[in-house]
């Protein structure tokens, strides 16, 4: 007999575990609402010319690759299948593969359906995506993405509206946090007056290491990585920058000075501080130099929120884009998206006990079963009270008490009805809360008004 | 450049569509927590251990298999490839593959996880599944399931919670529907008396026929199929069986007296009766022989529902298994469970037209927008406005009046808020109602009343 388990890298839910996650997607999905993104879904599978070719090689890796149906054989000679070659064999015995992420499938969606969409178009999706990596603590070969986007809008509104999204969100889940902002053109334009354009992650990374090991040390690396004395040299100001993000952005405009996509990121920055700073942020919002995410993507600002209380990596990221749409063949559909790390925002939200308790109360009431004549007495009454809109079980069998009451703690379920021949008799209902162990007769008008 | 498409079978969900989708899930979802079952999520990706041969050799082919990532020819000699057996090769070169429905994996999640579950369970789930089959209308190869179930008890109680249940979403889709129910123990019956035990089917079949072919037909049929002269001749009253569920029930408890299967499946059915006509159900509750889905499964209740107002297949169904997870090693789970059915309930509510307004509307309110000065002055009261609760959008550029406009109609913004010079001196919001063209100047306050 067979021992059932799942794939490696995969996971069920429990009922717990999805009251928790619902919570996350309802108040992510709540806030997208509120700033008028409206949803869409995409297919699980996609075909793989959709997908290839759009995570570098490792990504192409990475995909899991669905088998034809049918005769996966048809287009493959015997010589090519004794080569044994996987990639070789793939690119002929599978069309469709499972997405990787919501970006590529979201870009195509808008390409296929551009006649149909009103841009700008302000979209959230929020579904799983499949990736065959090494599974390990935290990583999953099935997760879910919440992504949100604007398309084919270039004002820098929508950064701040995004900004004021992930504050909502965090916010709603009383969770302290940074959102840290760059802008791609601010690191070109530092890569340009360095002449070190290829340099930009070696130096990001160089210097969010200054706290840990010092300047001299952050020197040396960036020697070692092969800046020339000059540009180390020109680099000390960018190392060094301190003070608030105006005091930061004031640095920053005599070093750039004399590039201008440099001082294009500033003028970036600066619409997005001016707006922000009138609208009562709950989060700390921080200029972080040092934060390249998506450096061969995103091409204004770059946007990542750290937890505050807990130590974690970034649980939302994001930025702008300028051709989301090109490799399918529309031009010139500049965008700009956030993506909230679900898994993360699960782990930061146990660690801090922050789920509210009715969000994870499932039934609130049941009813101890006594046996058939009870039951028959029951079933009107309850509906009564589901009509009232309250959560309740009958249990389905006159089982022992102690059994019925077990179940009612493990699903804790915090009020129990019992209901027995004298209850019957006075028309009345034993109401028992099951933390204070208190105990009320109630009639169903009084059971009702209790909720 | 590549057209960009997605696999046949599939589909992309538009806003539109999502809202509506997500209509439809909500309502099912809130009547299933009333009656105290939980959510659970499996994987998209299952063992292809545990999905094989659970489905027959046909469903079997069905299944959509994922090639191992890595080297998928580790453990396939030359010899076995060039015999180019699609069959033989997926066993060995797949590991892992697409649910095909939500029962199997329910049944493993409940093997799984027994020791962590307390019974009775109450489950439900609403996740996507996946068939090769041949795409044709109205049937996808990627299509959500909504299936609810409870697994760990006998008792008839949960037949008529389940029956409740889907009166009860149906009723606030406002879909007019007759839930059919039969027995299979008294189609064991039957065919007991008739000594045509392998015969159920067709016989179900051609009694299905009374209304359109006629007694006579229907007798021809049956003698086609191989049923004795004496068969068909105790088998009239069960073809002739009319009236209301009670005179079925009265006429079966003759033809079925000496078979205790069939005398159980009618005590099933009368208790199921007696409970319900207690109960208001606002839909009808039809005794239908004809019914004879998943007979090689159900053991018990059979159900399924129709719709009264349009010609569509059943549009939810389930019923009463005894060996749910028998396969996996554990004996002995009984359960009942049903299935709404997503894509068609999704048809039935198009055609009558029946979506709520407010469940298919996004945005509320659209600001206008005049331009930087006037944008920057309306952030935060658009902020305001939001905090409120008010779902609402500040167009993110100075586009042309007529261009925002037509935004806010493609979207079905009911509200337009115009804010210039004049308004912004007055301190005063023009609202423009985009159904009766009315305009209203108001105040912050005075908005937010509004909704």
């Amino acid at each position: 007999m067979q021992k059932p388990s799942i794939p490696k890298g995969t996971r069920d839910f429990s009922p717990e575990e999805m009251a928790k996650r619902n919570y996350i997607f309802n108040t992510i999905r709540d806030v997208y609402h509120l700033y008028g993104f409206q949803q869409i879904e995409t297919p699980a599978m996609e075909n793989l010319s959709t997908l290839m070719g759009k995570y570098g090689e490792e990504g192409d890796k990475l995909l899991f690759k669905i088998l034809n149906s049918g005769d996966c054989f048809s287009s493959i000679s015997c010589e090519e299948l004794l080569e044994k070659n996987p990639v070789k064999f793939a690119a002929k015995a599978c069309e469709k593969g499972l997405r990787y992420d919501l970006t590529v499938p979201f870009a195509r969606f808008v390409v296929q359906h551009r006649n149909e969409i009103s841009f700008p178009f302000k979209r959230y999706q929020i579904q799983p995506v499949w990736r065959a990596d090494r599974p390990q603590k935290g990583r999953y070969r099935e997760f879910y993405q919440c992504d949100g986007d604007v398309v084919g809008s270039d004002s820098l509104i929508n950064e701040v509206e995004l900004i004021q999204i992930m504050d909502e969100v965090f916010h709603r889940f009383g969770i302290r946090v940074c959102i840290k902002m760059n802008n791609r053109k601010i690191l070109s334009g530092i890569a340009e007056i360095l002449g070190a354009a290829d340099k930009i992650v070696d130096i990001t990374v160089a210097i969010d290491k200054l706290d840990k090991i010092g300047l001299e040390k952050v020197n040396e690396e960036l020697r070692e990585k092969g800046l020339s004395e000059e540009a180390i040299s020109k680099l000390q100001p960018v190392i060094m920058l301190s003070g608030t993000n105006r005091e930061k952005i004031a640095s920053l405009k005599e070093i750039l000075a004399t590039s201008e996509t440099g001082m294009k990121g500033i003028a970036e920055m600066e619409f997005i501080l001016d707006r922000i700073e009138k609208l009562a942020l709950r989060a700390e919002l921080e200029l972080d130099l040092t934060l390249a995410r998506g450096l061969n993507y995103y091409t204004g600002a770059i946007f990542e929120v750290k937890a505050l209380d807990v130590q974690i990596g970034s649980i939302t990221g994001g930025g702008r884009y300028d051709n989301l749409t090109g490799v399918f063949g529309m031009e010139g559909v500049s965008g700009v998206g956030i993506s909230f790390g679900a898994d993360r925002i699960f782990d930061v939200l146990n660690q801090l006990d922050l789920y509210p308790k009715d969000a994870l109360q499932t039934t609130q009431l049941l009813f101890v079963n006594f046996g058939e004549k009870e039951e028959a007495y029951l079933l009107p009454l309850v509906a009564q009270v589901r009509a009232a809109g309250i959560r309740t079980e009958l249990y389905p069998e006159s089982a022992k008490m102690k059994k019925q009451m077990s179940y009612a703690d493990t699903k804790k379920i915090p009020y129990v009805a019992i209901v027995g021949e004298t209850e019957m008799t006075e028309g009345k209902i034993n109401v028992k809360n099951m933390i204070t162990g208190e105990q009320q007769l109630l009639t169903v008008d009084e059971l009702i008004a209790l909720f």
